[in-house]
Formats: C-alpha cells, sequence, structure tokens
C-alpha cells in the first residue's frame, strides 16, 4: 500500500463562504422588501464581512463550538449571513420551521438544546407562543426594527449587535464531518425528528447542486430561492452561489404572487425554485394581471408532485419550463431533478412527459427500490418499490433518536414509492403508507383512485389496504358516486379490469356520502381505516 | 458537541463509475480508428462490465489492494477502463508518459515499482526501450492485436484477458483516502516526482469540473479529451463525464489536425480540449483545407500560455472560443479557466482579453500570491508573487521524496508567478526561476522580454538575473539586434523607461549575436547564466 500525497483539505462551509468573497465579492443577495422601498442589496463579501461580525456577536454572548443557534426567519440576507456565521464559527444552525404548531415546534427547540434564537420581526408573534417554555434559549437577537415585546423578554438586535464589532473573525480549522446545521422533519406521524448536516454534506450537496444536472447555476444567473432556508436548507441555493457567483434573490417574507411576479420582472430571475402551490399560485394571478416571466430560464418544482396541467400551462402561456426535482429533509435535500434527457424538443409534449418526472438520480446519490421484503428490483420504469437512498449527504439516523425502521442496510427509507427507469428517472406515485402489499406486490392506491374517478359514475374514490388472510393485503375501494348516476361494485371491477393487471381489482367495496378530507382538502385515509377496523364500514365481496 | 447524523458514505471512483453505468448506461466512449474504419463505440455500462473483467483478469494475475499497475497508452477505450477498474478494485493506476526519454521511464516505473504494464500495441517499440531494466514488472498486457515482440517477454493480451472473465466483480469497499491514480511530473529539472492521488481527490475533481466555472459538460455534450491521458488525467474529463453523462471522444494515437477536424465534424464534438500547439495546429490545417468544427461550443486550451492571435484567429474564422484554464499535474490538474466574467459581449475583443487570462480560480481550490518573503500579497491585478495553491485535490507532498521548497506552511508553491485580480482571475507571467528577485520584488523577465523586442532595432532579447550587493539580484539584458539596425544600451533603457516601473529597468546589458535556444526553439537561459558566472559575457553597466 502507497499513500495519497494529496493535501488534508477539509470540506467546510467556511470553504464555500472564502470562495463567494473572494471569487465574487460583487455577486449579490438582494432581498426583496416589498415593491414600495428599493431591495436590498450586499455582495457576497460584504455578507461575509456581516457574517463574521455576527461570529464575534455570538461568541461575545458566549456561544461555543457545538451550541446550537437557531433561525425563525424567512429568505433574507441576515438569514444567509447566519447561515455562514453559525457552521463556520463551529456552532449549528438550527433552522426552525415557521409553519410548525407551537407545541412542535416548542418540542424541537427544547429537543435541540438552542442556546439563541435569530428571529426576523414579522415573526415575533409567531416565535411568542412559546417562549414560556423553551427554558435553554439564552438569547434572542431580533433582525428589523419591529416591535418585539410580545416576546416578553430582553431582546438583542441583530443590526446593533453587527454594529459593535469588526470583521476579521478567525474562522476556526474545522473537521469536515463535525455538525454544521440541523433541521427537523415535519412529519404527519409523530413528533418531529433531528437531522445533523456535516460541514461535509453541505459542501458536496453545494458542489454538486452546480451540476448541470442538478440546478447549475451559473454567474449570469440570479437565483430566486421561494423555497424556504427554515425548511429545507432552499435546496441548498444559499451554499450554491458562494461556489457559482450565482447573484441570490430572496423573496423575504413577500410569498404572495404579486410579490414574487414583480421581484421576478424587477430583478430579471432567470432561475426560481418553489412548490407547486407557488407555481399555482403564479399562475393564477397571471390569468388576471399583466405579469412579466420573460426572465425565467428554468423553475423548479419540488416538495410535492406537480399536476401535467401545471406544467402545461406553464409551457404554454409563458414558454417556462418547470422541472420537478425530488428531496426531503434527510437528504439536505437534493436527490435528483427530471430534466429530459438529450434529443427531446424543448416545449414538446414527450418534454413534458419527462418533466412530470420525480426526479433523475442526482451524481453523488445512490438510489434503489426494494419489495415489501426488502428485495431490490429492477429498474425497468415498471416495478413498483420503496424508493431507498445512500449517499454523503443523506442522513443514517436522526438526533438522539432511534429509528431503526427508517434505514435498511445503511439506506435511508425514503417512504416513497414509484418505479426507476434504466436511465435512473424515478416517478414516486405513493407514500409507503398508501400501498396495499398483495402477496409480496404493491399496489398503489393512488393509481387505482385516479383510474376509478376516471368513470363517469364516480365523484370520489379512497382505497386502502385491509387485512387478508391469504393475499397479506387487499384493497378496499371506497367510492362516492355523483348524484344521479349509478354504478355497481361489479360494474366498476369491470371497468378496472380492462386498466390495470387483474390481480390489482379491488374485491372489497364500498359505498359513501363522502371522502373524510383533511384541513388542506386532501383524502383523509385515517377516518376510513378506523372505520374499517371498528367494522363500521358496510363492505361488498365481489 | 452534537454529532452529524449523515451516512458515512466514501468519495470513491466506483462511486463515479456506478452513476455512470446506471444513471447514462447508454452514453458512450467513441474511440476514433483513423477514419477508414468506424470509430469504436461502447455505452457506460458496456465500458463498467469490461471494467470489471478487467479487474478481474488483473486479480487473477496476482494484482492486490495496493499495487501499482501502470498504463502506457493514448486516450482510447481500453485507457478509460484501466481508469475505472484499476483504482476500484483498490490498486494503483500509474499512467506513465509516453513522451518521457527512456530513462526517466525506467526511473519511474522502478521508483513507482509497478508490476504491471497496460500498454497500446502502437507504443510497444517505445515502451520497448525500458524493458531491460524494469525488474518489478511481472505482466505485460498489451492492447490490439498487433506485434508485441519487441518488448521480448511473453504478453498477454487485453482483449484475451476479459474475454476469459464473466463482469460481476465485486468492488471491495475503500477508504476515500487510499491511493487511487499516481502520475509524475514532468519537470524540466531534476528526476520526475510522484504524485499520488487518493479516491476522494479524485471524486472531488470530477465533481468540481461538472461545474459551469469549469468545464461543465452535460449529458449532451460530445466531449473531446485531446490532453493526455497519460499525463494530466486528460483534465479530469473521463471522471466527469460519468457524473454529467457526456459522450467522450477518445482521438487514440490519431492526434493530427486532419483526424482531429475529422472527428470533430463525423463525430459533432462540441467541447475539446488541448495544448495551445494542437489548436495552432488545427488552424493551420483550416488554413489549408475545408474543415468543419462548427459543433464546437467550446474550446479549452491548457498546459500552456496561448498567444492572442490564437484566441483572434479562432474567433474570426470560426467563431470559436478558446477558453483558457489552468493546471499541472500536482494540481489534478484542474486549478482554475479563464471564463469571462457576465455581461462580455462573446467573440468581442473585451471577450479575447479575459480569456487571455491563465484562468480563474476554481471552486474548491484556495489560491494566493507571495512576495519572494513568503508574505501574502493583494489581490489587485499588479501586484507580481508566486502562484500558491490549497485544495482537496491540490498534493501535499511527493511519492518517497522529500520536497520541501515545493510547498509553504501547507500551501503548494507553483512554481508560476503572477497577479491575481480582484474577482479571482489570476495571469501568470512567469516561472519562478525565470523571475528577478530584486530588493523584495519581482520583475518579470518575460515582460522586459516583450518589451524589448518590442523595440523596432531589436531582433531577439533575453533577460536573466545577476547578483548584486545592494538589490539582491537585478535583470541583465541580453539583447540581439536587427541586422543593420544600431541602438544603445542607453537609448534601449530609455525606451524601458516609459513602459515599465523606473527600478524595473535594466542597468546591465550585453549585446550577443544569438540567444541560445531550446529544442523547442524557446529561449534557453542555462547558457547565458553560464557564461555570466563564468564571465564570459561583455556587461555595459549604465
Amino acid at each position: 500500500m502507497i499513500p495519497s500525497t494529496m493535501q488534508d483539505f477539509p470540506l467546510t462551509i467556511a470553504a464555500l463562504m472564502r470562495h463567494g468573497r473572494s471569487i465574487y465579492a460583487d455577486s449579490q443577495c438582494v432581498t426583496w422588501t416589498g415593491g414600495e422601498r428599493p431591495a436590498r442589496r450586499a455582495g457576497f463579501a460584504e455578507i461575509a464581512a456581516n457574517a463574521e461580525r455576527l461570529a464575534a456577536a455570538l461568541a461575545r454572548l458566549g456561544v461555543r463550538p457545538g451550541d446550537r443557534v437557531a433561525t425563525f426567519a424567512w429568505n433574507n440576507q441576515e438569514h444567509f449571513e447566519a447561515y455562514l456565521a453559525v457552521p463556520s464559527m463551529g456552532a449549528v444552525l438550527h433552522t426552525l420551521n415557521i409553519r410548525l404548531f407551537p407545541e412542535q415546534l416548542a418540542h424541537i427547540v427544547n429537543h435541540a438544546e438552542d442556546s439563541v434564537i435569530i428571529v426576523d420581526d414579522s415573526l415575533v408573534p409567531l416565535l411568542a407562543r412559546i417562549m414560556d417554555r423553551v427554558p435553554t434559549v439564552r438569547h434572542l437577537i431580533v433582525v428589523g426594527d419591529g416591535d418585539a415585546s410580545a416576546l416578553g423578554r430582553p431582546v438583542l438586535r441583530y443590526r446593533e449587535l453587527l454594529a459593535a464589532e469588526e470583521p476579521g473573525f478567525a474562522w476556526p480549522e474545522l473537521d469536515e464531518r463535525s455538525a454544521a446545521a440541523m433541521c427537523y422533519t415535519s412529519g404527519t406521524t409523530g413528533d418531529p425528528k433531528g437531522v445533523v448536516y456535516s460541514h461535509r454534506s453541505t459542501f458536496l450537496h453545494a458542489l454538486a447542486a452546480n451540476s448541470s444536472s442538478l440546478v447549475g447555476p451559473r454567474e449570469d444567473d440570479r437565483v430566486l430561492a421561494i423555497v424556504p432556508m427554515f425548511h429545507v436548507n432552499a435546496w441548498g441555493l444559499p451554499y450554491a452561489s458562494l461556489l457559482s457567483g450565482a447573484t441570490l434573490h430572496m423573496p423575504d417574507r413577500f410569498l404572495q404572487p404579486e410579490h414574487l411576479t414583480a421581484f421576478i420582472a424587477s430583478e430579471r430571475t432567470t432561475v426560481a425554485s418553489a412548490v407547486p402551490t407557488i407555481w399555482h399560485a403564479i399562475l393564477d394571478y397571471g390569468d388576471r394581471h399583466e405579469i412579466d416571466l420573460s426572465s425565467l430560464r428554468l423553475a423548479n418544482s419540488g416538495g410535492a408532485a406537480a399536476p401535467r396541467a401545471l406544467l402545461e400551462r406553464a409551457q404554454e402561456r409563458y414558454g417556462l419550463r418547470i422541472v420537478q426535482g425530488w428531496g426531503m429533509t434527510e437528504t439536505s435535500p437534493l436527490g435528483g431533478m427530471a430534466f429530459p434527457p438529450p434529443g427531446v424538443e424543448p416545449g414538446s409534449a414527450e418534454d413534458i412527459d419527462w418533466r412530470m418526472k420525480s426526479g433523475r438520480v442526482a451524481p453523488g446519490v445512490q438510489m434503489r427500490i426494494t419489495d415489501p421484503e426488502g428485495r431490490e428490483l429492477p429498474w425497468d420504469g415498471e416495478s413498483v418499490g420503496e424508493i431507498e437512498v445512500r449517499g454523503p449527504w443523506i442522513t443514517g439516523s436522526y438526533h438522539l433518536v432511534d429509528a431503526p425502521e427508517k434505514f435498511h442496510d445503511g439506506w435511508l427509507r425514503t417512504g416513497d414509492v414509484g418505479t426507476i427507469d434504466r436511465r435512473g428517472f424515478f416517478q414516486i406515485t405513493d407514500r409507503v403508507k398508501d400501498v396495499i402489499k398483495s402477496g409480496g406486490e404493491w399496489i398503489s392506491s393512488v393509481e387505482l383512485e385516479d383510474h376509478l374517478m376516471s368513470h363517469p359514475a364516480v365523484a370520489e374514490a379512497a382505497v386502502i389496504g385491509v387485512p387478508d388472510p391469504r393475499w397479506d393485503e387487499r384493497p378496499l375501494a371506497c367510492v362516492v358516486l355523483r348524484e344521479d348516476a349509478a354504478a355497481t361494485a361489479a360494474e366498476l371491477a369491470e371497468y378496472l379490469r380492462g386498466r390495470i393487471a387483474k390481480w390489482q381489482v379491488p374485491e372489497y367495496w364500498t359505498f359513501l356520502d363522502e371522502v373524510p378530507k383533511t384541513t388542506v382538502g386532501k383524502f383523509d385515509k385515517k377516518p376510513l381505516r378506523a372505520r374499517h377496523a371498528a367494522s363500521d364500514l358496510k363492505i361488498e365481496k365481489l
């Protein structure tokens, strides 16, 4: 064996910051202020100098390596400064999700033992609701000059803290595997679980984000991060910008379509990333107002599957290519982007077909699908399995919580179910909890529902798995018929037989007046499962 | 302190290979065969399967983890397969520079203790010259069916070895910091020194190469690696292609302009990387023949500074943007590429000004310039210092050789001298050995020579440093006047005074009939220094 002669150079957030400040000193972070006042602008060199001041201030407040410093903030310049300062001084940045319920929020602040919270003045009322139950928090730093009395404690002002310090903080040499930042999942069941990113994982994720197969920003790009810094690291765009020199557009609290479109039009945004709901809102707004999206060369959509109609509408109305990406808190988050393969005519139906995929496996990420018994399935675009991932920016555990059910031989079980084709394009069709395990195979409830709802007599259909002595589980179709329409279970089963594999056709049927819904209008299957368990559904067996 | 929850996922060449084979199975490696026969094509999945066969064959031959397996080969498919197989099985790929003198070649084979050499049949005669002095070499594997009797030993045939094996080699789990490959510098002075790349450095270099600020290949690119795999890792393009899916064009031994242009025209190459000499040859060839370079979107030039006339000619004749890059064996090699900043009109004089820079600091690389006392100099585009670099793919030592003079506080001293501007564009003006240290500042001999040769009476001018009691060193101008022209030292000094700082103007002058030259026609200053040391030059002091 011979040793490598390569330098032992740690992959750190400080290295990203140094690159941005020294190579792209003039690239900017532009924070929207609502349109009446000019947007706030700061070059990367200024941002880095502010990060040094912030680190000095935090050190003066007693923040030590490993301490958790939380943010409760929109996407803005100061949040970016905290993204740089906190990890680079050896502390751990904890981005708090402003959308959590107070109980969840208090739980994660206490679980992480946050010692400082940096809060935007506009979010003071939301944070105030937990101030009586977060004993580890020693200091509150308020960004902006707004009233903070609701917090019921003395606060420090971000601006004053920084003004009292000089730039030139001596960043420590850090182990690249040390903790840099943490984020809690917003799981719909159970308590949120903490994922702790390392300097290494963040550096690698930023470098990969600059690949053309992921976001691929260039120095002449102006990248609007609508996806939140408080939940999915804004897809890593802040860090990626430091490496590429792309100007960063930050919407702050102005996430309404009138603000986003004004921002895009006036600053000539070239790349924007958001959840489908935001893209919907922008297009809806565009139907009623004059908007200018002509500067956008790329729109990324993630966080949930976008309907085809959204992609078609963006394409037809604005020539805007929405490309879907996939990721989760546990994956930093970039796991793949659905850029069509070469040779596809941009804007064509085929182009949209590809962009309807959930993603294509990112460089640096390893993916596989497994059947209910944990056996690996082929990448044939047809075999349906649970998606599992591995890689240097994928979590392998949770902070202080054992969750063996989330891992499988060192791979993260994503809880997403879908197919992978021979080129690494994956299509997520279900969540594991929504699929029915039947004889070692999976049946997609979502697919069954889509087919059922395409029947002219069906208004709503929800499919749940119910125990079956022979097949383990079998699908139960819960159907709401349209008013004045009629169809029997046998007729509907016959209708399905022409559309899906015979063994997938439900033999259990029930007819309801309405499918229960969640507060955001999605089908809520929990009450259905409960009613079935309580034998409170009238089941017809074919 | 809290631990990161990220997976411990090693950055290895096997991971690059796996991405290429699984995501870009159909992306190809195309090897030119001279134009009379069809080019040889293999998809990345086939390449990876061949790499498995090669690893199995090498293991059967007794190659163990850490053993050195050398290649003596052109850029072609089999060389690519060795790039994957040898490191991924835990052995160390040693790329031999086919252009070395036999003594140097034998020295490095012995120094590295190569146990196997994979040799292209067309290179058998070159390798044969050292076969009597490389006792560590146990096996010779010949690629191609050509005569190999000149080697004077029994040989194995690559094709037969692979045919005897099945794909499916079980790649071992490797430490990312273990040795993956090695390459010896072709230093002009002293014995070549070995640089040993790690899996980690190679992975990171490939990921960075895919950034838009470096080469940035995309899946729809067809990348022609003219820069040799045997010396500068073909700029990392083979590995970068696995991550991006770009098709790889390999010229094999057909480096003549008629072959390269035929390759580019018939395979519609989009990106090509070569030394300036090759670009010159291609343009010269184009002056005399019909060539089609219209498919090229980017031409990279590196290895030596390209003259402005070359960039202008490529731009004017073919609309071809040659972008310069910088690197060396010690830097894997990518250290920076001179892509102009945003807002510069492509093809304009300003665009060419930027592309005349040596590079712009690469993401992941840290650069600085230092004065003769080792003090860091500002990035003002004017201060001239030795370029030093640091980073995860920069060497920190040499294989089995102590070379403390090559390092400075953990930074690699590149031996290149130049400026860096405030945006990280660097301009190399000299080699350290060609600059004159005068009173703690550097005087560029190249710059003095350029100014002197712009004088109408001067045919040639070489400037060397000579000892000076007060200033340490001072420049000695060695001037060859044009026939029938006359100029005195005082007149030439006066001419310089309007062009450079006064303290840089030489006070020592000598007039010669001719400046000594190297075999490739460059000024050779060693004889001048020797003559000066022997008081064999007639010096005039102003």
